[in-house]
């Protein structure tokens, strides 16, 4: 029986925006991608009631200068809004996918809307390749209210105005604010890294504020929340797919603000090997794409980049919860797998009961285990209460309300003063499981 | 694919004690059954800080003028509760298992307390067992705060005034409060039946505001919601098992009040087969007790009147649940199994989305079909999106907001009226499933 730790983080922080809007340096910017936005006027064209123009862009497209690599991750949620059924076709109808980049919205998630609903993510897909004038596939992800159709004369209308796009901090930086809906802030984060003789840069664009608890999977394996990851570097399709599912696996899909998994989830990664190169460091040869083979130490550097990005991003969304006012992370050790310490920590990360304690500051580690306790875990594996320790603990010091099962003296002021922070960290040890008595059986 | 249909039960009604009290008749009380209550000062006993005294009943016994068959259901929590596994070790003993009566005590859930727990929960009930002077088995329920001791010898003090009891409405009605927790009121319903020649009576008695969400099997298989059914009908141990499984599945374990499974939730059955014999009806012989062989349709009635007054015990639950202002019934329709139907329906129960929009009397479908779409379904089959149909009722009025995957055009209005009813209810068909296009695999 091997242990996973897993850390997943729960709602809580709002109206912080100031402090988690980031500035991005030109020079991070991957090469070989142009952006641009525009407002479409998207909300006021579907609002059954007047609603007053806005400027923010809801109309974004992100293109790659190549064909560039792409892979994605999906939500499993059974009704999948059409942009991803459609970026969904595209991965699968190819072992070594490619895509010429991504178009965009916000204000409506063209979710539950039948088989309208995919004819106007392909009228609009089609529009905007011949306005870039490429004849390979373009993804879309769309957010926003579900059950209602996407205006698609008034985003045909706009489409114009997003080519050919920029690729300056600006233009992303716009581009992130087209991604938002109740999001406070725009996620945006850019960062550079060596891979062997490449000096490669990934811009990511998050948004997510509501109906946050993702669980995706890839074509091969499965949140609306969405994610892009534009890379430079020259990573070949399958092992972009591989990467990714390893990063969203420990990021995106172990955060959660209310527990409701959308029908639009969605992370994209488009890699397009335009990264410049410099002198020393292992040789990729000019038009090789890594992949697992040819060069898996640097596959192994670009998949920790890439999964630090992911937690960065994901991390971003839960500061930006609806109503978020705490950030916690809740440890689980001495599980099984990780998909069981996942499942246990979802289980107490949803509990409406544990919520309500850590709002009000109660140290109320019988809730937490309670949640732990009625988590899904594998047939074969159950948590045995005897082996089960509780610690809280944040900037404000640390406490352990529970060791071997056995509850410990709480000093209630220190408690207090703990649970009061921000950031807060829960750990609850497993040590292995496994109950001597067995199930109730 | 069979269809079936659920009706599961979600949070929210508070404040309304006085309308869900009912009156005893002392003619509905089960025969052969003694029963007291007393205040042993439990939470006084436990409280790190000093509380004033309380006349609130907090320990009570229910006993049986003879052994009495038995039936249990309990919490599938990890963390079950010392009480919890000294009862289900009693079923589980044996084939045919019989006891004196239950011990019952609120204020401490004697769960997460080690074998110190275990040594307290045998204390008591050797001790309940020498003051009635009976040698069979003695089952316990416990509710209240995780985590710590049950203070022994207070109880142990108190025992004495609960024997020998009696058989009154009054009686009964104190014993209910000694069941209250963070309960607003008791909750005490009885019945009179008839079973071929016996006219038999149920007690019923459940507790339960926060930490709702049970799902509970008997010891062949799994609430803290307590419950106890006491009847005077002749019925055997196994066909009582068997009844009281078939009720609990389609009432208990269909409630949501928070979401939270309890380490202490437990429904146990009593069935001493002291019922009066009257004139005409199915001849039942003397000492014989009724199952699936020797009376089938006597069977059959007895598990209709438990099953019908298992929900009204587990409706009151979510009357009084804590915070609750509404009492919602969510009906799944067109699933391929009633398992599959009460895992929609309790995805759909305990959205936090969900709850957010219906308190805000919105008619957000989107999060229903959402919460839908993201609950674990059997492996070979999925929603088909394009078969849902969605519609709101309450005394209000009704209205239809999506027929087979296409969006209704709704009256906000009239949606308002609908959803600003205290009691609602959700329909959604799923028309058997299974979409065309298969799992993302």
């Amino acid at each position: 029986m091997r242990a996973a730790t897993i850390r997943l983080v729960q709602a809580n922080t709002a109206n912080k925006a100031s402090r988690f809007v980031a500035r991005i340096d030109a020079a991070s910017l991957p090469a070989g991608f142009a952006v641009a936005s525009t407002n479409a006027g998207i909300k006021q064209a579907i609002s059954p009631t007047p609603i007053p123009p806005s400027s923010k862009p809801d109309l974004a497209l992100i293109s790659s200068v190549v064909p560039a690599s792409v892979a994605g991750t999906f939500t499993t949620n059974a009704f999948r809004a059409a942009p991803v059924e459609h970026s969904l076709d595209i991965l699968r109808r190819s072992a070594a996918p490619r895509a010429e980049g991504v178009l965009v919205n916000s204000g409506c998630a063209n979710a539950v809307t039948g088989e309208q609903g995919i004819k106007n993510t392909q009228l609009l897909v089609d529009s905007a390749k011949e306005l870039l004038g490429r004849s390979g596939d373009l993804l879309m992800l769309s957010t926003g209210v579900i059950g209602v159709q996407l205006p698609s004369q008034a985003m045909l209308s706009a489409l114009p105005k997003l080519v050919p796009g920029s690729n300056t901090p600006e233009a992303w930086s716009e581009v992130a604010r087209a991604f938002m809906t109740t999001d406070t802030f725009p996620k945006l984060r850019a960062r550079s890294f060596l891979l062997g003789n490449r000096e490669c840069k990934i811009a990511a664009i998050s948004k997510g504020a509501g109906m946050i608890h993702p669980h995706m999977t890839s074509p091969g394996l499965h949140a609306t929340m969405l994610g892009i990851f534009a890379t430079d570097a020259p990573i070949a399709p399958k092992a972009l797919q591989e990467c990714l599912d390893a990063a969203v696996r420990v990021s995106f899909n172990c955060i959660s603000v209310d527990g409701d998994m959308s029908t639009n989830d969605t992370v994209l990664a488009l890699a397009n090997g335009q990264a410049k190169t410099v002198d020393g460091g292992e040789i990729i040869a000019p038009g090789t794409e890594i992949n697992e083979t040819n060069h898996p130490a640097l596959l192994d550097r670009f998949r920790e980049e890439l999964t630090s990005l992911c937690l960065e991003m994901a991390h971003l969304i839960v500061r930006d919860g609806e109503g978020a006012t705490k950030f916690i992370e809740v440890r689980v050790r001495g599980a099984p797998t990780f998909d069981a310490a996942r499942t246990i920590g979802a289980s107490i990360s949803t509990s409406a009961l544990v919520k309500t304690a850590l709002h009000g500051a109660d140290a109320n580690w019988g809730r937490i285990l309670c949640a732990a306790g009625y988590a899904s875990t594998p047939n074969d594996w159950q948590i045995d209460p005897m082996r089960v320790s509780v610690s809280f603990s944040s900037s404000a010091g640390s406490l352990t309300a529970l060791v071997d099962g056995t509850p410990q003296q709480v000093d209630e002021d220190l408690a207090a003063k703990i649970l009061a922070e921000e950031d807060i960290v829960l750990d609850i040890d497993l040590r292995g499981g496994t109950r001597a008595t067995g199930p109730v059986t």
